[in-house]
């Protein structure tokens, strides 16, 4: 199974969690992991790179240079290494032609076969979106984009490379960037969802891509079916949308604890091998 | 490491999710596990036999004769079964000279051997106790116990059982029953500290045998000290106190998502060698 994740230092501890949640909910499975970034510290890439071997899965390293993405804007608390999943046709390897990306704030709770295995043969992208974050009218007039079919979030994004290899353009997402820029709020799900929304196939939010933000939402509305039962049964990826990150000090949400349970896995696989106390989020 | 469990039927689930925890977290280490019921069916008694063996340790079954117990009040929500930690000495086998009795409603999230490693060989039990939850002064009045130290939480017992073989007698316990009768709120609990309060070796509560309900309160006490981070690296036991439990539909709890982790790590076990689905709390 081929995974991109792109991240800077600053998210590295939350992609070791959301990787060891990833190879402990999915025993037997071998990873292919492409790593995707511009400003990685060598010693922090032999520390990811050490992760995913002792656990007997293989990182490729794409180190990208930033020249590609000088012209796209860096706005609130999103890194531009955001862009990067948009145009990661352009950088994997010809071999690569499906690749599922992850965000870091997530956690993988169960198997990821069913979400890999979605059938987009007809399709760039494979995704969910949260109905209640945006208003999809709301975003038709921001963006212009008067044939958007949905807002589909960008954080998990099964994707067809082979197809995108020949039916993407990135000169077009860059025209988009300059002509949007002062409107733009999340930008890659704008661009994602402005110039691909008719090329992506929608997967279930509840199974593939949980806002957690709403957990007691979703309980409501399906009168207590969609309850942590049903969530441990049934959703492979928890997603922590929003500021509030579940490293963070003062985090409060339902699912902290079990966020917690999986950064302890993997602070202790670290130091298992490193001989160090490991660097917890709030030391 | 010898462990203690005390169940009727309705506790069958909640153990194994116990077990399963304290398995995961003691990585190496050999657990003999004693059983103690009077109700239980053969097949329930399997169960549990097949969820210990396969993990690599020892299940004893003790059955008791009700009879021993007849004058022992049943209060609210609470089973005859609470009475036997008080008793476990008199149905031992003498090989066992140290024990660690835990109640189903708890977690073990760390190595036990901190707790267990205790030295008690002056007392007769090692316990925490929960200063928030009843006032020693209201339950020194209300048992008519006025040499009681504290009001000690009877859930995690760390017991000398070779003292207590030569020190104890359970005529003791059953005059005090009788006495008290109509005063007794936490049964069990009441006897330990009316009885045997200056016999009990203090344990940590936040180390040993944290009460979930007061997350917050302990956070803000502490100054944010105690936090996730510091429970996580802390903590060996999470313990479920109170009327609510975490394996009800409508739970809602700090570490409701932590619990329901374990709770189908356990299910998945069972499932693994019953080649049936797992029976859930809420199905």
């Amino acid at each position: 199974m081929n995974i991109l994740v792109t991240l800077n230092s600053a998210y590295l501890r939350p992609v070791l969690v959301m990787l060891k949640s990833m190879f402990m909910n999915s025993q037997g499975e071998m990873f292919s992991i492409y790593l995707m970034h511009s400003s990685l510290k060598q010693q922090e890439i032999d520390e990811i790179n050490d992760f995913v071997t002792k656990h007997g899965h293989i990182l490729h390293v794409i180190t990208v240079d930033d020249e590609c993405f000088k012209e796209a804007p860096v706005v609130m608390h999103y890194s531009r290494e955001m862009y990067y999943r948009l145009l990661a046709y352009k950088f994997l390897p010809k071999e690569v032609g499906k690749i599922l990306y992850l965000d870091p704030d997530i956690l993988v709770i169960n198997n990821l076969h069913r979400l890999y295995d979605t059938d987009i043969s007809d399709y760039l992208f494979a995704a969910s979106y949260h109905r209640r974050m945006l208003s999809k009218e709301f975003n038709k007039v921001r963006l212009n984009a008067y044939d958007m079919q949905e807002y589909y979030n960008s954080g998990v994004l099964l994707m067809n490379v082979d197809r995108q290899r020949s039916e993407m353009d990135e000169r077009k997402i860059f025209d988009f960037i300059a002509r949007y820029k002062n409107r733009l709020v999340l930008p890659d799900q704008d661009v994602l969802n402005s110039l691909y929304s008719d090329s992506i196939r929608e997967l279930n939010e509840v199974q593939f891509n949980l806002d957690t933000r709403f957990y007691r939402y979703n309980k409501l509305i399906s009168n207590g079916g969609i309850d942590m039962d049903y969530i441990f049964h049934n959703t492979c990826i928890l997603h922590f949308c929003g500021k509030r990150k579940p490293w963070h000090k003062n985090y409060m949400g339902v699912f902290h604890s079990l966020y917690k349970y999986y950064e302890k896995q993997a602070n202790d696989f670290v130091a298992s091998f490193t001989r160090q106390a490991p660097v917890f989020a709030n030391a």
